[in-house]
C-alpha cells in the first residue's frame, strides 16, 4: 500500500511512562521524572525519529488518590513542563516542543510571555496545549475551596485565548529597527497596545516580547466535551482526543472538522491525532504477553478499584485468577452500561482474568496499537485512508524499551509506506504539521480571516488561507453514503 | 595586600546591558534579547571567570515611557527568565541561575514549582530574586486598575515565602524509594500537606515536585526600603542592594546583618551584594573616556528629563554644551536636596558639561567602578575589608567588550590577589555562596531552628548555624567607634 496522504506523530509524554505500572517495567528508568539525562535520551530519539512534536503532560495538584494507590505512583511529580522543554530545546534542534497550561489557574499574560520565549529559543518549535484543568485538587493550590465549574471554565478559556493571541500581536514582525546610527530601536507606530476589558479578564499589554518565531505557538486542545470540541473548532490547530476505537473517531473526526469550517477556518489547519498506546514487539503474540506484563505490575489493590468503577460493582469479590462471572451474574448497577459493556467485551476478546482485567484498567485502557511494526502500521495507514485521524498522539507503554520499538520498527516501516518523513522538511513546528504562520491582526489588515469578533486572523502572506465551499473529501464521502 | 575574605561576584543582567546606550556601543549586540546565542557567550563567559551567579532582571510590562524614550529603548522586550534560564542550564555546568520572579502578580504554587524544577535541571544552581513589582505598569496587565500598595504587596511578599518555602518542603529528601521489587515508589509519610490558610494567600499542596536539590533554591532579595530591609533580614540569602557609596553601604550593611541577627538567623548567612556598574579599561583615564563615550550614546531628549527630574528643575534651558550652572544660580526646588547636591557634586568632581551630566543621568547614575583592573580591584578589597560588601552584584556597561574586561582583566588580578576563587569548589550555588543547605522543617524536627512562627528553619546536619551572642567583626568594631 501506499498513500498521498502523511501521517504527523507527536509523542505524549509522562517522564516514566503514562502507565502507571512501566516504572517497574525491566530496563525502565524509575527515576526520570527528576534525571534529565532519560528525558534528553527520549527526546533524542524522538527526533531522529523524525516525530512531529514531544509533548509533556502536565497536572497542577499531586493527584488526590488513596495512599495505597499514591504510594504506588510514579506519576505524583515531576519537572515542571516549561522549565523542562526551554532546557530539552538546547538539546534538540527540529522536534516540535508541546507544553499543557492552564487557562483556569494561570494569567494570560504570563502564559503569552512564556510560549512567546519558549518559541523564540527554540527557533520556532513551540507549542501550547490549551486546558481548563480538570483535577478538582488544583482549585486548593490556588486559593479556592471549590473547583471552577466545567461551563465557567470553558467559557474563561475562550476569552483567555484571544488574550494570549493579542498579545503575540503586540509587536508588528517588522517592529524592531534597531539602528544604531539613528538610535531608534523599535518603531512605536508598530506596537499594539491590547487593552482588553472581557467578562473574565482585563489585560492592557502590550506584551513584553517580540512576536513568536512562529507568528504564534501551534495551539493543541483537547477537544472531547461539547464545549471541548467547539473550543478546538475555534482556536486549535492540533487535537489531542482520545475516541475508543476508528468508528468513534471517525463521527469525532467529521464533527470537528465540520465545526471548524462552521466557525469560518479551513478543516486542513487543524489536525485530529487521537492518543494511542503503540507497543511493538516481533511478533503480535510477543506485544500481547508484554502489554499483559506491563499491566501485572500494576498493584491488584489500587487495580482492582479501577475495574470495579468501570464495572459499576465491587469486583474484589470475585476470583482475581478465574473469569470475569457472566453479565447476568453481575448485581445491576446505575454507573455506565457503556463502561460495563466495554469491560465485558474485551474479557471475552482477550480472555482475561479478573486480575488481568483489573491491570488493564489500572494501568491503561484507552486506544492501543498493539502488534508488530506491520500489523501496527496497517492500522494506522487505515485510520489515515478512512478519515479518522490525520496522525497520532503516541503514548508509549514502557520507556526506554517501547520508545525504541517505535523509533527503531514502525517508524522505518511507515517510512517505508511513504506515510511518514524521513526528513523534516522544515525548521518550524508550524512546517512540520503543514500549517500556515497566522497573519498579525494588527499589522496586516489586508490579509486577516477575523472569525468571532476580528480575534482569530489564519490568513498569510496576502492569500485567504480557507475556501468555505469545499468539504474534505472524507467529509464529503460520509456525507454522500449517509 | 592580601585577605583571608573573599569576595562572591554575581553579574547582573539585561540581555543588551542594563545601560540604555549599550545597544548603539561599538561591538554590541543590539537584538540580543532574543538571539539566544549571544546570552550563551556571556554566561559562558562569566562561567570561565568563576562567578558565583547569572542574575537575570525582569519587568511585567513594557514600561511606561514617552513615546521619544521608548522608541530609543532596548529594554522594552527580552526572553522571559525561566525559560532563558532552563535553556542556559544546559550550556553550563556550574555557575548559579538567579531569576526575578514577582510575589504581587504570581501565585505561589507556580513560583515553588518553576524554581523548584529549574533547581533540579540544573542540579542545584538555582536563585530566587522575590519582587514585589515596583511598575506601576505590571498591574494592568493582571487585571487590576491601580497598582498593589507599597506595604500591602510586602505583606503578602512575606506570606508568600513561607508558603514557597513551605511547598518546597513537601517531600522529605529521602520519600522516594522507587523500589521496583516491592512495589514502593514513594513512602506517604514523607509527603507534607501545607494547608496555607493565611491573611493573602490559601494553598493546600502538597507541591508536585521532588524536594529541590538544594533544599531550597537561594533566596535573593533587594532590600532598600525599611519593609525591604526587614523582610531581606527575615528571609534572605543575598541582597542585591543599591547604595550610593562606601559609607552608605556600610550603613545599610550593619542595619541589615543587625536585623537578621534580631530575626534569630546567623548574619553570616546572608550576603550583602551592592550592585555596581564595572567598567575596566587599560587606563583610568581611558575608562572614563569610554563611560562617556557610553552615555553619549543616550539620546538627549530622554537625557535631559532624567536629569532635570533629578536636579528638580528644566535643564533643557541650560547650554549643552556648558558648564552646570552654579548652585545659586538655580532655581529653588521643592524635589530633592539630596538629588540635586548630587549632581552639583558630580558635575564639580569629573568637569562634565550640561549634556554630559544628561547622559549620566539618562544612562546609569549609581555606584560605579571605573578604571583599571588594580584601581577597582583596590576599590573592592576596601569595600570588603571595611565590612561594606560580600562582594558585588555586577552589571556590566556595554558587552561583550566590557565583560571581557571583567572576566579577562579584573577577575584574574582578583584572583591574584586571593579574593576570588581560582576553582569553583563545590557544585551548587549554596556551595558557592557558602550558605547552608536548609533542613526541611517538617522532617527534620531535631535540626530546625524555627523563626517567626516556624516558618524558617535554617539548620543542618543536627548543627544550629546561629550563634546569636557572636557580633560580625565589622559590626563590633563600628559599634564599638560610635
Amino acid at each position: 500500500m501506499s498513500s498521498s496522504k502523511q501521517l504527523h506523530l507527536t509523542a505524549f509524554m509522562r517522564p516514566v511512562s503514562l502507565h502507571t505500572g512501566a516504572w517497574r517495567y525491566p530496563g525502565a528508568y524509575p527515576d526520570a521524572n527528576f534525571n534529565l539525562k532519560h528525558l534528553k535520551s527520549f527526546i533524542q530519539a524522538l527526533e531522529a525519529a523524525k516525530f512531529d512534536a514531544f509533548f509533556m503532560a502536565d497536572h497542577l495538584a499531586v493527584l488526590n488518590m488513596p495512599v495505597e494507590a499514591l504510594k504506588r505512583s510514579h506519576t505524583v511529580t515531576s519537572f515542571e513542563p516549561f522549565t523542562l522543554l526551554s532546557a530539552l530545546s538546547q538539546v534538540t534542534e527540529r522536534i516540535g516542543l508541546a507544553a499543557t497550561a492552564s487557562t483556569t489557574y494561570d494569567e494570560p499574560y504570563h502564559i503569552a510571555r512564556r510560549f512567546a520565549s519558549l518559541d523564540h529559543l527554540s527557533e520556532g518549535r513551540a507549542a501550547w496545549n490549551i486546558v481548563t484543568t480538570g483535577n478538582p485538587e488544583s482549585s486548593k493550590n490556588f486559593g479556592l475551596d471549590e473547583h471552577v465549574q466545567h461551563s465557567e471554565r470553558y467559557k474563561r478559556a475562550r476569552e483567555f485565548y484571544d488574550v494570549v493571541t493579542g498579545l503575540w500581536d503586540s509587536f508588528a514582525d517588522d517592529a524592531f529597527v534597531r539602528d544604531p546610527e539613528s538610535g531608534i530601536y523599535v518603531d512605536p507606530e508598530k506596537i499594539h497596545t491590547l487593552n482588553h476589558k472581557g467578562d473574565d479578564l482585563k489585560v492592557k499589554g502590550p506584551l513584553n516580547i517580540a512576536r513568536p518565531v512562529q507568528g504564534w505557538p501551534v495551539i493543541v486542545q483537547a477537544g472531547q466535551s461539547e464545549p471541548g470540541r467547539q473550543l478546538a473548532a475555534e482556536t486549535a490547530e492540533v487535537v489531542f482526543c482520545s475516541p475508543r476505537d476508528l468508528e468513534a473517531s471517525k463521527l469525532l473526526y467529521d464533527d470537528i472538522k465540520g465545526r471548524t469550517k462552521a466557525a469560518g477556518r479551513n478543516p486542513d489547519h487543524i489536525k485530529i491525532l487521537p492518543a494511542a498506546m503503540v507497543l511493538i514487539s516481533d511478533s503480535v503474540e510477543e506485544a500481547q504477553q508484554k502489554r499483559l506484563k506491563l499491566d501485572s505490575l500494576v498493584h491488584y489493590d489500587s487495580a482492582i478499584s479501577s475495574l470495579s468503577i468501570s464495572l459499576g460493582t465491587d469486583a474484589s469479590k470475585f476470583d482475581p485468577d478465574g473469569p470475569l462471572p457472566p453479565e447476568e451474574a453481575l448485581p445491576a448497577t446505575n454507573a455506565s452500561h457503556t463502561s460495563r459493556a466495554s469491560v465485558i467485551k474485551l474479557a471475552e476478546t482477550e480472555g482475561l482474568t479478573v486480575r488481568q482485567l483489573a491491570g488493564r484498567y489500572g494501568g491503561y485502557a484507552g486506544l492501543a496499537f498493539v502488534g508488530t511494526a506491520e500489523t501496527v502500521a496497517d492500522e494506522m495507514e487505515q485510520w489515515l485512508e478512512e478519515g479518522a485521524s490525520d496522525g497520532f498522539t503516541v503514548t508509549l507503554p514502557f520507556l526506554p524499551e517501547g520508545l525504541d520499538a517505535v523509533t527503531q520498527k514502525l517508524v522505518p516501516e511507515l517510512q517505508r509506506r511513504g506515510l511518514f518523513r524521513k526528513e523534516y522538511e522544515g525548521t518550524t513546528l508550524r512546517e512540520h504539521l503543514g500549517l500556515p504562520r497566522p497573519g498579525n491582526r494588527f499589522f496586516e489588515k489586508e490579509v486577516s480571516n477575523a472569525v468571532n469578533g476580528g480575534s482569530r486572523t489564519l490568513a498569510m502572506n496576502g492569500k485567504r488561507d480557507l475556501d468555505v465551499d469545499d468539504d474534505l473529501p472524507e467529509v464529503k464521502k460520509r456525507k454522500a453514503q449517509s
